[in-house]
């Protein structure tokens, strides 16, 4: 599993020449990032006299980005195993019409396999970022960078899983399964801009005082 | 050393009750990462038939984004150390005037220190995003995503660094030094903004074709 890895070696693995863990894994491991920043910041404010009137949510929202951050590290790994199957399909073979046409039914189901790993990733950081916007609004002030900063982790996995499942719809033929999920990707990436650039709001507010 | 613990392990210490390591050394993180993906880009690029008139520029990059992967990555455990030095100075005594200002002047410089790994953090992404544009523009198609990826981590990691660069800005009484950070900030995300989303644009043309 690429998360017993350390992040010393995980680093070498990704910058090696073997194409993953590539930029979909680490998509998914910024939303685990992201979702961990703001358990932190539940933590630093559970606890806290200043926060007693926020405790009790403080606690739902834990609970909730701890089970986010647990779906993100699984995706990290789901990433990558999905793209060595779709390489594995490359590899039938390819001799006579009907290893031909199996083959091409492999890679097909392989790459929408590819497709939908990203697209869950996407998903689940619209579920973030509503946590992440409750701990930036009422969360601990000392930890407002951290909520600014799981924001960001999270929108990025959002924009770099986005690329994933695009890359992947290149390579599908079925043309319905392609449009859907293209809208899906657009609308996705959307709402967790729009949602980010809320956050982001609100703790340079709480920051900059601007 | 953070970057020693498996990827299972920091996450839990990011999510525990303890403000370090926290958004700055994540954001440091992202760098690495950011560094690590256009590294591999090269990599994925280099000994390919379709790419000899580039190979020479792909083996300059990887030098250079080796060099950065290696910067974000010791910066990941900089962070976490100033933060817990400006932590130490507010443990020290204060009874007495002498006590105070002793304090009060570790305070500063501490705090001073926070801001500026951070804001290193920032001065770095400039450097690495340049590669990342060579490795969107020239480098293997196939990894057009992993490019665009790169270019995510790196503007998340100014960004990210942008945010704890003000938090600590804002517990500084040098307002000379704290003029001076704040504009330096501000040029800074946007420099980063402004190539990140031209890396996007290529890498976006290179995926859907629009």
């Amino acid at each position: 599993m690429l998360t017993e890895k350390t992040i010393a070696k995980f680093l070498d693995e990704l910058a090696s020449n073997s194409p993953a863990p590539g930029g979909g894994s680490v998509a998914a491991l910024s939303g685990a990032l992201g979702a961990a920043l703001t358990t932190m910041v539940c933590n630093l404010t559970i606890g806290k006299k200043k926060y007693v009137d926020v405790e009790a949510e403080m606690k739902s929202v834990v609970r909730q980005s701890e089970h986010l951050r647990q779906t993100f590290t699984a995706l990290i790994d789901r990433d990558t195993n999905a793209f060595n199957k779709v390489m594995e399909a490359f590899g039938l073979p390819k001799e006579g019409e009907q290893q031909k046409a199996l083959r091409s039914a492999a890679i097909e189901a392989a790459t929408k396999e590819a497709a939908l790993v990203p697209l869950e990733v996407m998903k689940h950081v619209i579920d973030a970022l509503a946590l992440a916007k409750v701990v930036a609004e009422k969360g601990n002030v000392n930890s407002a960078s951290d909520a600014g900063v799981s924001a960001l982790m999270l929108h990025a996995a959002a924009e770099g899983a986005a690329l994933n499942v695009q890359i992947n719809l290149g390579g599908i033929k079925d043309t319905d399964f392609v449009g859907w999920k293209t809208d899906e990707v657009a609308s996705l990436v959307k709402t967790s801009k729009m949602n980010a650039e809320e956050i982001l709001s609100i703790v340079r507010k709480k920051i900059t005082g601007t």
